[in-house]
């Protein structure tokens, strides 16, 4: 394919621009017989919405998703799953100014010199709208990991610029508009956000996934592995500037003897290596981090060229996330249950009929 | 495929166990015309290959690669390039103690679980071993991009555990057995390996590789991005737990106007991207950054369980890297090769007749 | 991907049933620039739609289709482009008799034993409603190939049940609805299948397609050879059961004097070949013929059994073909289409800077 | 991949010309557990090997294949299984006259203008030689399909120009030189192939391939049909100029009342559809007939041209077969083997799972 599609066994292939008729996108690989409708969609879709709270761009985006085929009296047929995002807010006037420029930081100088012209209405291709189907894809491959086969997806956001998590529970994230699992850090968040809107200026995150029950022995040698194609996965998202699994950047200054997870018959005794060894599942958590860019999407004036390659003056106005972080974290699991998912498909191929002798051993708390 | 083959238009696929009869792997997509020959090739692999100083594993593989097919009369002819390296010191009896236990850190407990059974000489299929054919495979890649679109791929060791690289100068880089930029640090370097290996203990490491020349509008949106496949590149290598583009993790305290890279006709004013906005290049060095762990195989004892779950002690004898990061860097930049010639081929193909009366911006230096 | 995409960098992907929400695609791949529009598309959907003689299934399907993305002010811009038809003459009535057993000759009982569950209503994926979305796709590639390449590709009707066509001028093709080159054959055509219609029974036919104007050098070895990708587009549509490339199956008593294709420096001597030598297009016209299958779906009664097993009659009613061929000529055009213009994107990528100083050959007249 | 690749589960990726240093392929997807050697290979490879009767090439290839990789305590590992056959019988000197030239019927011509430079030797990768790794892996297939899930793949000859096989019995197909099942007829081919040898000249023939046991549910819609698969593979073998499934050509005069395969709760009362309704497996046996075209390598002049375009007279000296088809029954075998394989892996990944209270419908006998 060329670039618009993911997964080798369950494959999303999307489409869309920002400010075009519509976004979209195909879900082939969906095994059969599971419930499914829109609502399933919904709630995740719901999580990345921007305008819910007055921290991400009010731009007002219904997201009310569509199943166009794939599924018949409320179950999956094993047929291609389309989904259709008609697009209703486009407010097109807001980019006028920039149809002739290039806004630094942003995909318009590299889209226009591989495709020779591009759509310039918000993006077009390259605007974050385009993660509304990862979502909507990602939700579909979240309910039949948790249903079939036990796994949870979940992240939250770590840190926000200079503000990191520093307390950990689960129940928060999903009561603040950050999804931080810090409740003593919120107040600052919001405090700090206020700021940073009313400077005009963004800044970067830090996003944490994890996935848990994910059994041992899922990831292919040597390409294909588990955590290669996670990376490829993550770093696909908008706005994604690096990747980590498990201790990541950490591990340069590790030792061997502290970095090896080791094995006793009651579990592993740490998780250096976030739940992939050799690319291939071990049974333990798989945990993953992100760092996002701070969005380039200022409306204070940054210096760029024109089409003619004179030199102009770019101000973003229109309605932008100050920091797109804080909407990464439905992507992120998206993505997760997208690449597990496809491997889980893949592991059931070629190794439906493996067994052993030895039980799984434990995961490390 | 199953996981060994790695690449669209210009793919690499692998086959072979560390100890096996051969390891070897097959090159489709290479365009014919292109003079080749085993040195072409070999000289990439001595510097990869192990045993060139006291630093690096003792295990003695002269790596003399064979071209088996798609080269005539000392040019490529289109047609797959299969390469082979017999294995000849192979010294199995190193390895008979582990194989009733899986060492911690290694692949052995993931594919036994996996497959049911592993071929336990050497790691088999997950050793390093397999490495070589990765760093043959890229060095086609590197003359083709350096003749054909005069495109340099070179790396280095930005750090080795505690110890930084200050000072930067390619040209140490060739004459230090550690690639390192910084010649001052080079004894420190020695003293600290030395004391490694005489603990028993291994270390990890970073790796930075830079890709210069890439013209704009190399990548695919959405998924295909430039900067996710070479995620995935370098996921896929042994040891690797971590991936920056650009300005990486230190995006997330960045603020957006001091990461977006702004633009005059003069060139561009930094590369906080790395050379990647939207997927797709932007004519500026593509820069790449990586993490490495600390090998887990060290002659210090450590925790385990056998096939039989029961509680074990492993050692591992035999010649390995306290550090292989050490040896990464030609690994390092053959996957960055093999990506880019994958999406200069995918450029190619679907926008050969893209012209724009805009000269390229010329690159931050 | 699982099965509903075709083409490695021109990717049609396919989804829809019958009588779902609606019917769609996504084409990735399509070159930036072109002038495109729905008028573009609808023309061939024209010649594809049932109900416009008496000698097709009275459904009337308006096929509208929209363009959801990929196109800007006018020209593709490189992006994948989204096609939809809504469903709008669903009468799910007229099959509701059948959502309990097999109608023999359809896929009702595979898709059943495959998936567990089916969407009975028209045949759900299986229904040859899908085809209207490769002809769509096929537009978009026939216009491109003509522009860019100068390649034409046409299709006619060569036999009808027991008629076959004798004389051959391309002009009666679009002015008879039998898409039948022999115009002195029409009112034969036109009496048998009124009987045929009466007698409530079906019957097979033989559609070719030629293209003219391909150049030497398209095509790949050794499995994605041009030939064994057109068997492969034409076998995947629904009814055929054969397909020859040039002298097809009468090469079985051909002598290899009078069977390979002599040269002179006028030209080739004579095309058995088809257009393709070892995979690869000669330069010489394209040509493919296809055998289709009577449709199954008749009013009288057929043996057939439930989803207990249980022995039942199956008769359809509704609107059928009495010869599902007469429409396949504009589905095989499409077909071929999208087969040359992957395999043109292809060549473009491995091969863009091959030149000999050899003239191609001429082809035979 | 750039088309030496097949299967997207079971995966052949093959390399190596005619008379370069050897020919081998990659196998990447057979799981794991299942007992391998070399002799299991061996014995598919001398039912190919030419020279074993004077009816095929004298030209001697002991084809003794290597396992490097894969295979491990007599077992498949799971990873890729490495085949080598290194090339002992070159006598290049054979060819040295047509280096300059282009053999009409051959892909001299068509590899010279999409690559520039060709390995005239033996006509180097589009050689029938490239044949002897599908018959490798394809033996791979046939054993695990034959061991874990109870499929027969035989082939045999149906027709040798003008001579039919009217008598059928799989007893003679071992036994005779012919793959011929009409032990009546052997004398016959005999007597036709020394007269057809003397007279310099070659013959067309047709293979037929059946493939029992093999369960409803394999094949994937709408574009990875079973059929498709099939067609595309058999099209790709040298040589093959057209492809059947079932009744085939001869659907083109059923009626729909004969051409449907009725079903009662003994079983289906025909086969027409060749096992594959809707592009996939009914439960019924599969079968493929493929048309084969004479060889162009003939002793008898034809016309060409040469490099420069210059008329010249082409003979091709050295040893051929008059019919190519004789030996191409293990080959067609293997490529139906390769595509079950493939699509028996397909079916476990995505419909694992599936249940139904329906037993399978026996097959028609």
């Amino acid at each position: 394919m060329s670039g618009n599609s993911i997964g080798k066994l369950f494959t999303i292939t999307s489409f869309g621009e920002s400010h075009g008729a519509a976004i979209g996108c195909v879900i082939d690989g969906c095994p059969p017989g599971m419930a499914l409708s829109e609502t399933d969609l919904q709630a995740d879709l719901e999580r990345r919405r921007p305008g819910k709270s007055r921290h991400t761009t009010q731009r007002r985006e219904p997201d009310a998703v569509r199943i166009l085929s794939g599924v018949f009296e409320g179950r999956t047929t094993g047929t291609p799953i389309g989904l259709l995002i008609e697009n209703v807010d486009q407010r097109s006037k807001d980019y006028g100014k920039i149809m002739d420029r290039f806004r630094p930081g942003h995909a318009d100088y590299t889209y226009y010199k591989k495709f020779g012209l591009r759509d310039y209405r918000g993006g077009g291709r390259s605007s974050a709208r385009e993660t509304a189907m990862r979502v909507a894809a990602g939700a579909i491959a979240k309910k039949y990991l948790a249903e079939r086969c036990g796994v949870t997806i979940r992240g939250y956001l770590a840190q926000l610029g200079p503000i990191r998590a520093e307390a950990f529970d689960w129940a928060p994230v999903a009561e603040n508009p950050f999804f931080c699992p810090d409740a003593g850090k919120v107040a600052e968040l919001e405090a700090y956000m206020d700021g940073l809107r009313k400077s005009g200026d963004s800044v970067g995150a830090r996003v944490n996934v994890v996935a848990e029950g994910v059994p041992p022995g899922w990831g292919e040698p040597i390409f294909d592995r588990l955590d290669a194609d996670i990376a490829h996965a993550m770093m696909s998202i908008n706005a994604v500037k690096g990747v980590e699994i498990g201790a990541g950047f950490a591990s340069i200054e590790h030792k061997g003897t502290e970095h090896r997870d080791e094995i006793t018959p009651e579990g592993f005794l740490s998780n250096q290596a976030g739940g992939v060894l050799g690319g291939i599942s071990s049974g333990q958590a798989i945990t993953v981090s992100i760092a996002l860019k701070p969005t380039s999407s200022l409306r204070l004036p940054g210096r760029s060229v024109n089409l003619a390659g004179a030199p102009v003056e770019v101000i973003t106005e229109g309605r932008h996330d100050p920091c797109v972080g804080i909407r990464a974290t439905p992507i992120a699991e998206a993505m997760l249950a997208i690449v597990l998912m496809d491997h889980m498909l893949r592991q059931r191929a070629q190794n439906a009929d493996v067994r052993t002798d030895l039980p799984d051993i434990p995961a490390h708390p």
